[in-house]
């Protein structure tokens, strides 16, 4: 089986200096979905067609399992697929899919491809209510496909025809490649039309069969911006509909946007309108509460996630309650029972068991030990303007408020820094650290008055 | 008047630990909704049937007003109610219910309640437009209903039937004592079906008269988590329709959560994505930005509250003007023409007439006057580390920036707090009181230079 | 061309002290947006018939090019037409419309305004699938029409009829003087109806042509809250479609609200639950990440919004990295490639090409140059509870964490701020300030102990 994706198309519809394939569904480009279709089919080879300025689309995508043939300049679908003709083996089965129709399933083209073989040519057609403007499957009385007719060359009788053409096809190689060198090109467009095949394999003996996919929107190709937002919709609420059948408690089905991996253990709830990206695990009785942005990140299990938190590249232990208003940045790993609170910025930072930083702190490039408090207004001042250093705040601590933390600093296993404190050098374990002026009061002080401007 | 509630489902579906019934809806247990429901309808007695490992169900909702009746093993819906016979009384007319069919409406049942005598059963039926897989309402030439047939058991004829059984049913305590007495369990589950009994009461003699519910979405049952997550959006539409149609000006009935009870005045207006928890009250002409999450609060009139606030347990004025990102924890009383701005958070404190912590700022265990003016980056330092304790600050009093209140500490009537006070003592009334340290400058200092990574 | 806009209606069912007109869609009244579409049409005069407490309205919405009829008590549509005709001109053609039917579109307008003459009278009208309740449009046999037909004076036959009256007509001033002169109120209500004067054109020998409008929408009118919220959504729809058309990418049409202009450049992003509000403009490339709100904005080339950004009356230069969390106050401007992280605010302030606010700092009425490096926990403290004052800090100024800025004050070119310095006087430039007490550590101290209540 070999596999040719058709990825030359400009696109220019869809008004961007990106080529077409390569607007994100999902934050995945469209042919990258196509691809990781094909590959989870294991196919021998996966050929890529592109096009004039495809360059990008190749540096974008490439890998060891493609290969890429180039059509420039575009001269219809089947002057495409025959662009790829070399690199495929006769003998095999060629399965032609779209980089612009990336809802394609798995199951959907397993079934496609057990219909082909060398004796007969595999067609996925679509039942529309409202067939209009797509190429038409007529069959004989015997209900054998006959031929494809287009919209424009259709009779009256002919367009009441509701099985339309989705252009996916499996066929053998070795008659594909005789088909495609007999295509013509005397039509309007002076296109060599991979439609017109479908007649030749008729004509050469072949059986046309059909197929049908699991779902309409599969076939939907994407051509504007406007058909990007609906297949995305569509796209996000398979996968809603994946979770809520995996006995995820998913709030709003409407309102969840997945983009990459999204593992969940039993009896995780997902409050209204959460964004996952990228490799995301949440283990069991996780619960993220609403408007969670969650990025490349584990969850460990029972923990609460409250609204407005935005976690980046962090591992987090179990019963952990972070939020509402918490980011964690890259390289945040937090153990068990760790609590962060609203607005608290973490960053490249190891926080052990029980430790808890519940308000307005800015904790970078820091290792934190268990049971520490770290007082609400406090900063690790871990950049000095040149370079980045560490602070080191050991078990049992006790961080008063609004303390600075420059770095690289120490504080001892059991040590308390006072509010206010500017920690410039290390503080010794067990003691109180302050660095504190005297409070004085100003008796006969006026408060400045309004002054009236011109 | 008695209710019997079937709540003896295990809900492997589910694929949760938690069993079906209590499963949330709009943050309140299935079960929950169905015996509230039951509540308005005044039925002297309530009697839920549970199953294997349903203690967890009685614990969780157990009152004095319900009787609890064990189910074990589940041997089918007409075994369950079997189960609650000895706890209701002969001469009432029972009221069959079930805890995961949650959005039945009281109106309906008053209807169905109506409907039945010693007399009559009333059963509830809806019209489907694809009945398949539901149990089928036969009626003769005269139209009185004569059985129910299971889909397997249907003719052809009758499965063009498109008025199916619901499973609610109201009848007689008496007769269906003898009817549930004589269910046979020869059939392939070896269960003992409740709809059995429809036929036995047209031999007695008794009339079988339908009703139909207001919507047809309050029969729906819950059995996985995808239709779980349906009805929570059917019960949060209504939530927003009642609000629209009592006057209240919702930005989008699509993004808004109603979990528990919310009440508006006059010219509220709720932008997007808010969710409501507990008991939330908004007065005349309040406003509440996009994205907000308020939990158990009163909100005086005109008081606007700006995007990504977080409100919860929390007593606020009249023309109060809170947010965007103000966070209010329990215990939080605002007085009137309070304001709260971005990264603020409140806890436990009393914040009287005209006072405002516009930025950054945390206020924990405080009392604080009219007037008073907390500076951005202000913190009260209300832990030690083993106690917490209050922050007074009186009328009149401006805490300059980035001030630490280390409690317990009073500042008095019209003080001024210089900018970076570590406050440790009281401060006296009137004046300005400061910790502050020497501002020097070190000529010919020199920056840090960037140390190459080896 | 003259447009007459009825917008005397009270609006009970609104329950809002605020006149339905003056109900807002998309944050501008319904009545302005009918004005705004009188105006594309460029008619030579528009007269709003106000009614009883309309002044309100008119204090709203004045305009020199509005002229104001007032109509108290209200007596039906054809009363309130009449009391706008001694404002317009014999001669031209006089366009009728609704300030409660606020999505009429303007190519609508045109055509129907394009079927009026001296001669004929143009009547928009549109079919509906179920017209119950809607006047109905009676054709004779040569297929003009006759008249309207209300529902409850219409015959079995004339209700099959699903062609209905919008009530938006245009006809010459000087016939429809005339016939309104000729209404009766001889009916139940005791009203003068409009529609009356379609049986009055055709009796005096005009054609009343119909027209039908783009979409159905455009005719709906809003009588409640309920259908505020529908018109809201369809409006925002359309808006959304409108992006997506011109290649913006928008990831959930149906989360996007736009409340005023949002213009977009050439690959623009805009994520979910994003709210624009005023003037909005989006350059080349700019990516807005989820839940941000942005009011009155210009943003540059490249720039990126991270989530939960809150930007109000700002310009940003190109390149910007701006949030998670950061919020932009009036008087924002920003240079190019400048970084505002979470919880940062600024107000009042320009800040220069290159330089960064990461964390945690409120940046009021300061003028910061290039390359400054603002540290997390840096205050401004502008107000002194009376006045405000500038901060000036000059170019390659590194500002340490946790400083405070007691304006007015200035920091020198290339000067180091220590940090948690208190900078009550100017910092000289190239060197390092601090206010900083000894730091000291107290050994033997012992830490609080845990107070058990009584």
């Amino acid at each position: 089986m070999e596999v040719i994706v058709l990825a030359a198309g400009q696109g220019k519809r869809m008004r961007s200096v990106l080529p077409k394939v390569l607007q994100p569904l999902a934050a995945k480009p469209m042919l990258g979905h196509v691809l990781d279709t094909a590959r989870v089919l294991e196919a021998r080879r996966i050929v890529v067609v592109y096009g004039h300025g495809g360059e990008v689309v190749r540096e974008a995508l490439d890998a060891p399992d493609l290969a890429w043939a180039r059509q420039d300049p575009p001269q219809g679908t089947g002057h495409a697929v025959q662009q790829a003709m070399p690199l495929v083996d006769d003998g095999d089965i060629a399965l032609i899919l779209y980089g612009d129709v990336p809802l394609i399933g798995v199951p959907t083209l397993q079934r496609l491809m057990a219909a082909a073989s060398d004796r007969q040519l595999a067609l996925l057609t679509v039942d529309m209510d409202d067939p209009t403007g797509y190429g038409r499957i007529i069959r004989n009385d015997a209900g054998k496909v006959t031929c494809i007719v287009e919209e424009k060359d259709a009779s009256p009788e002919q367009r009441q025809v509701r099985e339309v053409n989705t252009g996916i096809l499996a066929a053998p190689v070795e008659r594909l490649r005789g088909w495609l060198a007999n295509l013509k090109n005397d039509n309007a467009q002076g296109e060599y039309y991979l439609t017109d095949i479908i007649a030749m394999a008729v004509a050469d003996g072949l059986d046309v069969v059909t197929t049908q996919p699991d779902a309409f929107e599969e076939t939907l190709g994407v051509n504007n911006k406007t058909q990007l937002a609906e297949l995305e919709r569509i796209h996000q609420r398979n996968i809603a509909r994946g979770l809520t059948d995996a006995g995820v408690t998913v709030i709003d089905p409407a309102r969840i946007d997945v983009r990459g991996t999204l593992t969940c253990g039993r009896d995780v709830e997902i409050d209204v309108n959460c964004i996952f990206e990228g490799k995301v695990e949440l283990a069991d009785g996780v619960r993220v509460g609403a408007n969670c942005v969650i990025r490349n990140a584990t969850i460990g299990a029972g923990t609460k996630i409250a609204p407005f938190s935005h976690i980046e590249d962090t591992t987090m232990g179990a019963a952990c309650a972070i939020g509402p208003y918490a980011r964690t940045r890259p390289g945040t790993v937090l153990g068990e029972d760790v609590h962060l609170g609203n607005f608290v910025e973490v960053k490249n930072s190891v926080i052990a068991n029980h430790s808890k930083a519940n308000h307005l702190a800015y904790v970078g490039d820091a290792d934190i030990g268990q049971r520490v408090n770290v007082g609400a207004g406090t900063i690790t001042c871990n950049y000095d303007g040149a370079n980045k250093f560490r602070t080191i705040i050991e078990d049992d601590v006790f961080i008063g408020s609004d303390t600075q933390l420059v770095a690289p600093v120490r504080v001892g296993k059991g040590a308390t820094l006072g509010a206010g404190t500017t920690l410039s050098k290390d503080a010794p374990a067990g003691e109180l650290t302050v660095s504190r002026a005297k409070q004085v009061s100003i008796p006969g002080w006026k408060r400045p008055v309004k002054v009236k401007k011109a």
